[in-house]
């Protein structure tokens, strides 16, 4: 039966099965945390939904659970991590102080994450760095599933590019979206429901356009948004992800050995920003101008409104978990991966 | 007649035009170079094309073409200059040598530039910090011509946004768009040559979607590419452009005391990497085995590679300018603006 739970309740739940599947306990609390947040959000494509995804790939032996991220100072203002083939979440946590001292001082700060596993959202990442009053940038490249525009081959992955930044007296702006028209999760979610894409999504193993989400997910592949110039961003997504921070490319994600592995191996770029450092009135009153600008010009749903009001709601009321999710994470608490394939 | 010209005559040219509609003799040297490389490269709508209005806003005194602007040291990391209500590009021009200064000793560095004007392309702007080695990220907002995804009325300009980064033995791999559907300049030559746009492009004074430049330029706006992705992307824009460097939101361009004046009047944001800083093997070198991925999978234009085609054949053989064009820019030397409008 459908299950109720508090946020904190499902942290713990998700950290039992994490490290039952062979995580450290920092890891299991960071990517525990993490995945909680995405499913009280509402971003469902990276909620609970995941938990199948971390534990088969911990089973497959592709991601190392219990990585140790070296930091390596390279620069004032720029900071790398080699997350040691673990998550890049706690490789993010490990360089998170030292970064934000970067930041304060220099105005700017890059971290490179390279040899890291990413399976979440986007915004987990750099929305705190809003709440603290800085501007953040980030992007992943994944495995290749995106056809670039114009070409035959998958070349990108779903390469999602967010950003986040303060707001004075309103919830922080914050945007997380997949390059590709839509994210894997989303394609997956919709062959789950047995719904059609909408045209311009993805193409099947012939590299003919189709509604599909099976011929899509089976050897076929997606597209990126708005052609052309959507595609173009994913390419610099490629090479601010992986060829800046020494992390694989879409293309060298190879996880053949590794049946059951669906996080892809690449790197993680992350630009911060001190606006004080900016001219003229300070940025967060010019950034609740401009939203109020968007407001009075009909726009109902800023990026990331959604998102907060899913989470005041499961603050206040708890998360329900049908009685399918919840069957599935009990599975996977008690019995692992073996416990959802058996 | 159509005339023949070298790059280095027309620059010339364009150098003469611009002092004679009062500019000083470094900003019309900055421009002109800017926009005679336009015109080498192909960018025709942002080539010769654009003198009328770089004249025209001149002699309206929206913009000073005197203009000397101020550069302010704010942090290790983050440069801002004060255009002093000047062009943008010399803006950029007196900030380079402290800014690259910052970039080398701290592996990444933010260029705030406010009060400024620009009319051209981004590419001019960064495509030399690749040639040096760099990776460069631009953004720009301008006037409110944009309707954002879901809204009813134009507040985005057409908000370019470009990146640059060096490819080893190979051309830089540059891109330079508008993340409106198309450029403003774009419309403008569609109109001039009486084509019909393509849907998606642009709405009517009422928001209704129409294909007629006329019905764009004349009341309408122009629609985001990528529909509510291409949407954020330019409200990120707008906040880096303009929040961050302190100039103005494109929907505070107020030109209407000020006839003529077609230059956006906002701020300009630039971001340089230091790539030798990342991690793994040398960035060019993973860029090269990147394009070359993306040609494999049967890419054939590359971002930036037909304006170096143009490009190579125009520094060969010269640019032939047709008759009318030619005619222009003579009565803009020996005329002004009045040239043009009498």
């Amino acid at each position: 039966m459908a299950q109720r739970l508090s946020f904190d309740e499902l942290v713990i739940v998700l950290e039992d099965i994490l490290q039952k599947a062979g995580t450290s306990p920092d890891v299991a609390a960071i990517i525990a945390q993490n995945c909680a947040a995405c499913e009280r959000d509402g971003s469902k494509s990276h909620g609970i939904f995941r938990m199948r995804g971390y534990v088969s790939t911990l089973a497959s032996g592709w991601v190392d659970g219990a990585a140790q991220p070296v930091v390596e100072d390279a620069a004032p203002s720029f900071l790398r991590v080699d997350a040691q083939n673990g998550f890049a979440q706690p490789a993010l946590a490990a360089a998170r102080p030292l970064l934000l001292d970067k930041l304060r001082e220099n105005g700017a700060a890059v971290l490179a994450i390279r040899n890291s596993h990413h399976l979440s959202a986007l915004w987990p990442d750099i929305e705190p760095f809003a709440d603290e009053g800085y501007i953040a940038l980030s992007v992943v490249n994944s495995m290749a599933v995106t056809v670039p525009f114009g070409a035959k081959r998958a070349v990108f992955g779903t390469n999602p590019i967010a950003f986040a930044a303060p707001v004075a007296g309103d919830l922080p702006f914050v945007f997380d979206m997949a390059t590709s028209a839509w994210s894997h999760g989303d394609v997956q979610i919709a062959r789950a429901e047995g719904r059609l894409l909408p045209e311009g999504v993805g193409v099947d193993a012939g590299g003919a356009p189709t509604r599909d989400p099976n011929l899509v997910l089976e050897g076929g592949a997606l597209l990126p948004f708005g052609g052309h110039k959507g595609s173009a961003i994913s390419m610099m997504i490629e090479l601010l992800g992986a060829a800046l921070t020494g992390g694989k490319f879409s293309t060298e994600v190879d996880w053949s050995r590794h049946p059951g592995a669906v996080t892809p191996h690449t790197g993680q770029f992350i630009l911060l920003i001190d606006p004080a450092r900016g001219g003229g009135l300070p940025f967060d009153l010019r950034a609740a101008e401009f939203t109020q600008t968007m407001r009075e010009a009909g726009l109902d749903h800023l990026p990331g409104v959604r998102r907060h009001k899913n989470r005041a709601k499961a603050l206040q009321s708890g998360m329900t978990l049908d009685a399918d999710a919840w069957a599935n994470l009990d599975k996977l608490r008690q019995f692992g991966i073996a416990g959802l394939n058996g």
